[in-house]
């Protein structure tokens, strides 16, 4: 637990003072008033304005001064440049925790985010924790509690909800109004100058009376905070997160909206990933996925199976979680048999279950019982048509009476009419239900990918043990570079440090005569290639100075005198430094393993398809530093060049996927233990059947030294 | 126009007889006869069934043959099996169209095959064309017919709806009538043993109360007829189209619901795209499109803005139109300076137009009337969320009063409650609302891809000639292979034809003495590459048996030694059958151009990406033959390596794309005039700044002459 103690007073309060109410109903000082007062709160609220004495029947008290009680939580609304000064009255009535609504701070640029700046300073000083400015409020059903403008009373319920953004608390809390979906605690938390995500994220999970966290995020300000609280949540309670700017026209258009660099997206999803959230598309996502998750238990797996009345439907259904590349699992010769029993023979005999458009409530009710009893099906969807012979009502009626808790099953009733009272009989005992297939699907892959992270955070690992680590030389190297002033390390340079880390290179060699390249070949191992070693050559194909593929002495021998003679044929006058000679590796995948660095995140990781078109294909992963074993293998299986990888393709072999694995491994360590490596690229990263090799490869320095890690 | 006449008769009929017609309720018999004679049809209705004389007070005839009249149409609701027989009957009531409701048919096999078969021969015999069977029927509101089982009485309106699925007829009318969706005619096509989709589009599309057709297909029967009847109504008339089956999974469920080899989904597409059709990827796709499409202009360029009185959404709307490749269009100083004048400072000053969240229904008035002048806006979705400020209602009756006709405006509404009676004056204003930012820009989109779709279909273009076509020697030399029962050609054969074709081809060329190479490498053009040629060496680079970029005569007569040295040297007794000499080509992208054949669509073409990764990136787009310069630059656009093709990327030059569109109208002309030619690859194509080749390749045919095309 690592929320502030006070966090309780803030959203449990017994007594509240509203400075700035007001009775000017055009006013948001007023609006706070009224869905205070008027919303069942049973606490004490001292509304504060020198200029009234009452509103609407209520005491109005001129200053905080004449209240003579200790007060939990003051909701200011008044401007921003008066509340430094007012919050020197504060420890006079032991006022620990306020809500700051008035806008003016960093969204207006510089002169705001002083304003905000004094605000924490003289917080700080008294120990008051906030939140805003440039925020709503907040509401807690819990205590009928309604302390914003903007928002009816939220219908109660088991979710939690944080918004970044204002006109998106007000458009989400009136929109669930009308879906009836209810919430033990809405928060709007504004421009996060002391309160921010991570904390807020902490003391809301702990709640006994949240079940889940919805979340609208723009930005993070505090990366490290939310760290640090929010996988200890996530793991006992889903957290579903939406943030808008995923391509690049989004975030030109966040970035416009927020004023602020705001990080790039796909980080912020590799955060979500590490820290066990889930991510939701879009606003309707986001509601899809709590009702699934706070209905229903979340699959296990992803071996779902589809049962239908209608063939079209269920193939939209098959078709979308084709999309996800989780095709509905094939089902069991033993549950086909069972289904055979009481199925009409036109039965699909497959998944989808298409139990014919004459599908009675017994037969929906039947077949569910046999998938509901096959432990290899992790989770349904079960779709209903208003067909001529359908019995909607009933049908849910008998289904309820077989469902239970060992997998997930959600309905997608389509239709309209005909099938409210069932939509209703459904939803209230606890089966979720969509209007569309392709939501149903949606929302199930994605409760899975909840699960997935989250059993990828609890997954135990034994610390790899990595020999062939040499930090001190290669801290050494780093500092005579640095010292030099070069920042920008050459391949054989780069390649060096890779060696130090035990990263397999493709070292090559410099044979000044034939004997060495001898003793060279013999220490590499056949086969071998040699290539003219000239400052004059440039192009060595061009100047048929390269040769693959030599298997012994003697082919080497040869090879060397051949190659000598075809650069000075080439060119009389080249300088010859000598030949290089390195190992002959197949052709194999090319791969990409790099690090780089974000203002917000940090140093990040990435790997995936390599070679030249690396930013055409975008086939990559990323994590953050330390990247463990499992977080090395979930970032292969990420991408799409994974399957090929791990079964082959055309007359490439299966890689061995486990080396790859450790590389990254390597990779992590090395930017780890030495903040002066800024970027770095092993690309390609040969990979073929039999070996693996960083084939070329580049280190950029800094001379920071400052660790710059998030976890 | 080649619709049948006496369609006219089945949709728009003035008398009805209903063979089966029932008093048991639980029957379709019933549904029928209830549907028809209680829904305001002022026709005359003749109940046929030899067992009663009455149902609910309306006289029952025992058997047409009682009836003294002529019968429009005849709607049959009895088993299939006793259809035959039936049909005999009708001539004498000079009934010439009927609907097959029952169930039974080429859906349970080939028995029900047969049977559907002895009817369409007994319906030809007679002249009489049916809907059907295993169909529900339909429903004409322009005279209050609901001659249907299943579905209520639809609301009247513009849209014209055809559903293969009997299900999703049901479905989505009653979706339909909870959205109070309207339409004019909708039709259950079921098994369609004699109409099918291209003869019904055909006559809807012809009707003048008929503005917009929408479609859930399953799968086509009669390609031809659809292509000779689609393109000229969707010119005219929008038509949407749904059709699950998209990914491989969900085209195996596809494939077991219909029982039929469907035709592969991506042939679909490509079927739609040269019709003009649009495809909606979901049945709520379809409805926000058909509102979308029916309520607005159609954007006549992608050119959109978004404005929005809260960031969040904004972006969000961004990201959408990213994904879709269309990031919201860059405003013109004049415009913001116009927005400047009567905005508030902090607004986003680009484009999501973020007009705040205190924005005044004026505000909205008058910043909407800014980009409704600008003509480089072509379409323009508005967000609107309810904040402490906004007023909704007040905020869409400004907006109405501005609303033009000159470019598309879609509302988000984000919310619930608050908004209802905001949505309900907009809808009435014709102006579409969606309840997120996703939908209404998905809608935009897809409205634009419909009007891109008919233009490249008016498009008119000269036709292109091609010199260097010689058909009548590829026709000898394709003779000949099939008389030798040689079907799989080599590349040397293949490329042979290419080059008759006028297909640019790296040709090779064999040389038995140096001075042969000089000859040919002189012919070629300098650089040239020397391989060598022998049986036994198969890996020619292993053996050093390649030698690039050879720039003249000097160096050439060198390489010559050298490789058959080399190749001596690898495997002294090989048998040297000479060297090759071709150009030698820079590196170039790799493209992919291929032909095939698919057993419903024929034959088609393919463009994209080429190497060894094909199947991998799937960067492919496809066109049926005859394929003419529009439809070749469009298939080239389609895919992804466009923009490198265009534009360059690292040290690959800028492409020619005129002359890869030329390559590609002579493949498909190929095809065109041999049928032979069952399956074509040219791969890769190698194109870089200089020229474009096709450097491999290879051909299989077919003993059969017929043609095998769609257009």
């Amino acid at each position: 637990m690592s929320y502030d103690p006070k966090l309780e007073k803030l959203f449990n309060p017994k007594s509240i003072a509203i400075i700035g109410a007001t009775d000017k109903k055009h006013k948001v000082g007023y609006a706070i008033f009224k869905n205070i007062v008027y919303s069942g709160y049973k606490g004490k609220v001292y509304p504060i304005n020198p200029h009234l004495d009452q509103i609407e029947g209520y005491k109005v008290y001129h200053s905080i001064k004449e209240v003579d009680d200790c007060i939990d939580l003051a909701i200011i609304a008044i401007p921003l440049r008066l509340i430094p000064d007012l919050l020197d009255d504060f420890k006079e009535k032991c006022i620990e925790t306020a809500v700051i609504i008035a806008a003016g701070g960093r969204e207006i640029g510089e002169r705001g985010l002083q304003l905000e700046q004094q605000i924490l300073e003289k917080a700080r000083k008294y120990g008051i924790r906030f939140l805003g400015p440039n925020c709503l409020g907040f509401a807690n059903t819990l205590i009928d509690l309604n302390a914003n403008f903007g928002i009816d009373k939220p219908l109660k319920g088991k979710t939690a909800f944080i918004s970044q953004s204002g006109a998106l608390f007000t458009a989400i809390m009136d929109w669930a109004v009308s879906e009836k979906i209810g919430f033990s605690y809405a928060v709007s938390i504004g421009n996060m100058a002391d309160l921010e995500f991570g904390e807020i994220i902490d003391y809301l999970g702990r709640q006994k009376e949240v079940e889940t966290i919805l979340i609208y995020m723009e930005s993070l300000l505090d990366v490290k905070k939310f760290v640090d609280n929010v996988p200890n949540i996530s793991i006992k309670k889903p957290i579903i997160v939406a943030k808008a700017g995923r391509t690049e026209a989004g975030q030109k258009a966040a970035s416009s909206h927020t004023g602020a660099i705001a990080g790039q997206d796909f980080l912020y999803d590799t955060l979500f990933k590490r820290c066990g959230l889930v991510r939701a598309d879009t606003v309707k996502d986001l509601f899809n996925l709590t009702e699934g998750i706070s209905k229903q238990p979340i699959p296990k797996e992803n071996k779902f199976v589809v049962l239908t009345n209608a063939g079209g439907p269920g193939v939209m259904a098959a078709d979308r979680f084709g999309k996800w590349g989780v095709p509905p699992v094939e089902l069991s010769k033993e549950t086909i048999e069972k289904l055979n029993q009481i199925l009409p023979p036109v039965w699909s005999h497959g998944n989808p279950v298409d139990i014919i458009g004459d599908a009675t409530p017994e037969r929906y009710r039947d077949s569910l019982k046999i998938l509901f009893d096959d432990p290899e099906v992790k989770g349904i969807i079960t779709i209903l048509t208003p067909q001529f012979m359908t019995q909607p009502y009933e049908t849910a009626f008998e289904v309820v009476k077989i469902v239970n808790r060992s997998k997930p099953i959600y309905f997608t009733l389509m239709g309209g009419e005909k099938l409210k009272k069932t939509n209703e009989y459904l939803e209230n005992h606890n089966i979720p239900t969509y209007g569309t297939p392709e939501e149903a699907v949606d929302t199930m892959f994605l409760a899975y990918e909840y699960r997935k992270r989250i059993n990828l955070l609890k997954k135990k690992e034994k610390e790899l043990e990595l020999d062939n680590i040499h930090k001190r030389k290669v801290s050494n190297l780093i500092k005579r570079y640095i010292q030099n002033e070069q920042l920008l390390l050459t391949e054989h340079q780069s390649k060096e440090i890779f060696k130090y880390y035990g990263i397999p290179i493709n070292e090559t060699f410099n044979a000044t005569s034939e004997e060495e390249a001898l003793k060279l070949a013999k220490k590499i191992g056949y086969p071998v290639v040699l290539k003219i070693n000239s400052p004059d050559i440039v192009h060595k194909s061009e100047a048929n100075g390269v040769i693959l593929n030599i298997k012994n002495d003697q082919q080497l021998k040869k090879a060397y005198k051949q190659i000598i003679k075809n650069a000075l044929s080439y060119k009389p006058d080249a300088k010859i430094l000598g030949v290089s000679v390195e190992k002959y590796v197949e052709e194999g995948f090319e791969l990409i393993i790099g690090s780089s660095r974000d203002k917000l995140f940090k140093q990040y990781l990435m790997f995936g398809q390599g070679g030249k078109f690396v930013e055409f294909y975008k086939d990559v992963s990323f994590q953050y530093p330390p990247v463990t074993p499992k977080f090395a293998q979930a970032m292969i299986e990420e991408t799409k060049i994974y399957k090929l990888l791990k079964n082959g393709f055309r007359d490439l072999k299966p890689v061995n996927i486990k080396q790859i694995v450790e590389i990254i491994v390597r990779v992590s360590r090395l930017v780890e233990d030495h903040p002066q490596v800024l970027e770095l690229d092993i690309n390609p990263l040969t990979a073929n059947g039999k070996e693996i090799f960083a084939v070329d490869g580049r280190i950029k320095l800094t001379p920071e030294t400052e660790k710059h890690l998030i976890f």
